[in-house]
């Protein structure tokens, strides 16, 4: 994960590569599930053979300790 | 469809709105499966109640007659 600055706010963002299209939209979807499951959301850039996951915190408009929470979840996925 | 410039590429690109994440996801599966029938694929970023498509055609870093095609079959999902 990366620290990025986006307008002012910063975020956490990560690259997870896949093989194609399919397999990255299955991903986005996993992501999804958790996102719903944690009641916290993230940006997910889904693109052929990648998936960009950016997590923040809108209402603080920065990083929360659950932004970290959340990105290990990703990991784990 | 708004023509955007990332890094010298141009693109079409369109917000679409949506009341929650899970309609907004569901909406980047329908683009999904268009771009693997089409065999086109475009970027999806999808946010809670917002999905961002964005076109283009890699090979020719640019803009080419299907990416208006797949715009037009993204509005008529």
């Amino acid at each position: 994960w990366i620290l990025v600055e986006e307008d002012g706010i910063e975020k956490l963002q990560r690259h997870f590569s896949f093989k194609n299209f399919v397999d990255a939209l299955a991903f986005t979807n996993q992501v999804g599930e958790l996102a719903e499951k944690e009641g916290h959301h993230p940006a997910i850039l889904t693109e052929y053979g990648k998936v960009t996951v950016t997590w923040w915190t809108h209402k603080i408009g920065g990083l929360h300790r659950n932004d970290f929470i959340s990105a290990a979840k990703t990991d784990a996925l």
